[in-house]
């Protein structure tokens, strides 16, 4: 019995090697080694000339190793941990350090926390609403459903009022609108969304910034990613998202489960078409190899599904689905310095700014202080404004606004630079993840893990936990591998879905509750509270004088 | 020299042969054509086995054909007239008959004309609502530069305020805006648009109708649309779009070009990879076949582009727009009868409805009275309910859709029944046109017609004139023909874009303005001129009094 997984050529970027998931290209790894120790003989068709998918180390003596793709994993990711652990790979944790820069509107100010919003906001009425929405966001964020946010029961509504709205309709001051307007001028402009759910929280929380009203995204997309863990979690550094990176490279992950299929994993060979006949499902790639297998596991992103001609043809609505999904326009980049000077200057090397070309940036140094290191991030309307300068001009664009930042001219002298630009990347059509547009979860989303026949679908766009991050994806594809046992009645049903146990190394602690949030009232509690007061009082005077 | 114009797999739809336009195919065809008549060496790769693409005319003894696909011409469309009659095809004037029904929220009526949207509000002031909005919808579409809407000046705004967004801002009656509402949630809902402006007009017009706030197409689209030929031509029957069919059907076109062409062109021949070297371009197909050519116009339709690898990969600009843009979902239907029993009735076979699964029907009986029929066009969320059903059971939602419109259980037995699914179409993805979310014209548009090295982009998507109709496809394939030429020093620059001279035969005649919707008030100067008018009155009494 043959499974074959299959990396179509646009899945080249997912990597791994075979069906690999649809994003940081674990999932058709994971696929296929959970199925080969179920007994089953299979093959993972890799687009690329590598794996690891959206997940990128690329190795040079001169900077050692650097992550161009999915780094990040932190506590609650247990898939990924375990994975990880399994495969002999440590974790490091990521050093955030004290002073990081807010650049907003010519306003500059270093902040010790940039996730700490209401310590943020200089207008106490600000500051209720900026508690009041999060509160608020999270206890609706509780009404969705995780595995099929499209029975939520304002799903509909939701899925076409964007963040912004939302926001409009529950503040009543204008200093958080127009923080959060940043967000959507920076990241969600024109649905080119980075998807990136820990970056909208932490510019939520920039005093200084403000925006021409424009797209954002649903609301639905946010409460879906907020249930998951909860903002905190997705948010922060320690105990969140953003703990750690892997010592060596995310890439690893990939590389040594390729290792361990040995042969059965074949590079360079993007899948050309799927003919499903009754018993069997023909893969062909594009140099004319053919693989007959009893299932499929397909880690192609969504967005870029239709590279693959299927026949008998996708259904309907799986086509129409794939086509209202894109990838986020992201420009990842590592500029190299002689010395981590920054840091002498009481910088942690964390900036968030709306000049651009960069949007965020953090301290990439190795643990042991080697290869000092800027990570910047350039995204959404900053990425088409950069993407088709030449990588020399985009490092000297990216250094003038460390400079401009951090306003300090040594950053104009890096030793080294690399970059990756996932817009232009053909095998995964972009990063980190596919973003819909409105009224297409609640119309379409349910095609979205629906097998086709002998074809099952992964990818960490399908993921119900972690979506969009490595965790997503080794989900999706164990699930996925798990659906084709059930399907050779090797599993049952109730098997196929399984929780996994926290990982002992990397614990998760409960955030604890300020008490003061919870408190707090919104803007127009407090109003009430105020009038009511006012009546007190003038009921007190009324007495005391008549 | 070879000059290849390949139709993808997935531009199988789009029909005719080759670099078959992104719609209605016409345009591969139309490009090779005027390239052989410059004496150059043509081959037209087409992905189906059959011309035509979004053009596509069924034949049967049953009931002789019947157009699927594209099928309306009139006046100002002189490209496609032009070439209709060099081919020797003949057009016939569509008999819209008298009297139309339509059907929201429970309530029928007929009609002499749907699209007098004027005469059916039965609220004063929604009359002046809707006169007004129309007024300044065309007023601010003359801001638009067609070839280039991004640069129109208020196109950041308009390319993420939604017509809905548009009219509550505008419109002071619920009336209109109930009606309005109607249209995104029949065509619109989720973006999932069918893209046919002419069926928004007439929508507007139903007096009947309202809908839950939902998403809605974008007031640059929509203000793009209009500019070219005027809300009129768009929407009317009588000297407008939807004027005239072509005898013996649309997909003719495309067939006779076919013909001119010989064996140059190439069946069953969907293009997998373009590499592209210092003078060549190497086009490879899914059978390994492998053609060079010195340019190469594609006429993929976009949202499927990514089906084909190139090598060096797609510009960042290019991969980023395709996967932003999605094809609508439409089902079309044709039902046949033995007599044409509800014009006996004094029907004209034409309704609007809400009910669904059919959104708008129109009779399809031929010009002699023969094969009596209806059309019957499935749309948007409609499509989506019925596209997992087959055949069989659509038809009897169909016909049962039929009796309750017109009352009328004959509809009940229908003779024969014919559907095309586009939305199940892998070829095209969809039909009529490609939509686009919001933002993406201004973020993304630019890169719709840059050419990528010898590779050159028609489909009628790209088209400045008639975009998403047949006319817009003759108008890129020539246009793409003609960068071909200038590219090889054939012909000046400024030779590209050619203006099409009007056609002898079907010849357009401006529309009468009504000197009444000139000079209506809109709802607040008709308040202000009340108030003056009571100013007045006050004024005379005071006189009078004292």
């Amino acid at each position: 019995m043959a499974v074959s997984q299959i990396g179509s050529y646009f899945v080249g970027q997912i990597g791994v090697r075979s069906p690999n998931s649809c994003s940081y290209d674990l999932l058709g790894l994971c696929a296929a080694k959970l199925l080969q120790e179920s007994g089953l003989d299979v093959r993972v068709l890799e687009a690329r000339d590598r794996v690891g998918g959206r997940t990128y180390t690329k190795r040079d003596p001169s900077y050692g190793y650097v992550d161009l793709g999915g780094s990040y994993v932190g506590p609650t990711q247990d898939r990924i941990l375990r994975l990880a652990k399994e495969l002999d790979l440590k974790t490091y944790v990521v050093d955030m350090g004290e002073k990081a820069v807010l650049y907003f509107e010519g306003v500059r100010q270093t902040t010790s926390d940039t996730g700490m919003y209401l310590a943020q906001l200089n207008n106490p009425l600000g500051m209720l609403d900026s508690n009041n929405i999060f509160r608020k966001t999270q206890n609706l964020a509780q009404q969705v459903p995780l595995a099929a946010p499209w029975n939520a029961p304002r799903a509909k509504e939701w899925d076409i009022m964007t963040v912004q709205e939302f926001i409009n309709n529950e503040c009543w001051t204008s200093s958080f609108t127009c923080n959060s307007d940043f967000v959507f001028n920076l990241l969600f402009y024109d649905l080119s969304t980075t998807g990136w759910p820990g970056v909208i929280y932490k510019v939520w929380c920039s005093p200084h910034s403000a925006a021409k009203p424009t797209r954002s995204p649903y609301c639905i997309t946010c409460f879906t990613w907020l249930l998951g863990e909860g903002e905190r979690r997705v948010t922060s550094a320690t105990n969140g998202a953003q703990e750690r990176k892997i010592v060596g490279g995310a890439m690893q992950v990939s590389e040594k489960i390729a290792a361990l299929l040995g042969d059965r994993v074949v590079l360079s060979s993007p899948v050309l078409r799927i003919d499903q006949e009754d018993t069997v499902a023909i893969v062909t790639t594009h140099s004319g190899q053919q693989y007959r297998a009893k299932y499929v596991i397909s880690s192609v992103p969504l967005p870029v599904l239709h590279r693959i001609l299927f026949e008998p043809p996708l259904p309907a609505m799986k086509l129409q689905l794939v086509q209202r999904m894109a990838m986020g326009c992201i420009i990842k980049t590592n500029t190299y310095y002689r010395t981590a000077f920054w840091k002498e200057k009481g910088f942690s090397g964390e900036a968030l700014s709306d000049i651009g070309p960069v949007s965020y940036c953090v301290d990439d140094t190795k643990p042991d202080g080697s290869h000092p290191a800027i990570t910047g991030f350039i995204l959404a309307g900053h990425a088409r404004d950069v993407c088709e300068m030449s990588p020399e001009e985009r490092k000297q664009a990216v250094c003038e606004y460390y400079a401009e930042v951090f306003q300090c001219p040594e950053f104009l002298h890096p030793v080294n630079y690399v970059e990756q630009n996932w817009m232009a990347d053909p095998f995964s059509g972009g990063c980190f993840v596919a973003t819909l547009g409105p009224g297409v979860l609640t119309s379409f989303g349910r095609a979205i893990r629906k097998p086709f026949g002998k074809v099952y679908f992964a990818g960490t766009e399908t993921a119900v936990k972690w979506n969009g991050y490595m965790d997503g994806a080794v989900e999706s594809g164990e699930r996925a591998a798990r659906e084709v046992l059930h399907a050779m009645g090797k599993i049952s049903e109730d098997q196929i879905w399984q929780e996994e146990p926290p990982s002992p190394d990397v614990p998760h602690t409960p955030f604890e509750d300020d008490p003061l949030e919870k408190i707090l009232p919104s803007v127009p509690q407090f109003l009430y509270i105020l009038l009511a007061l006012l009546v007190l009082l003038l009921s007190v005077l009324w007495v005391y004088l008549f």
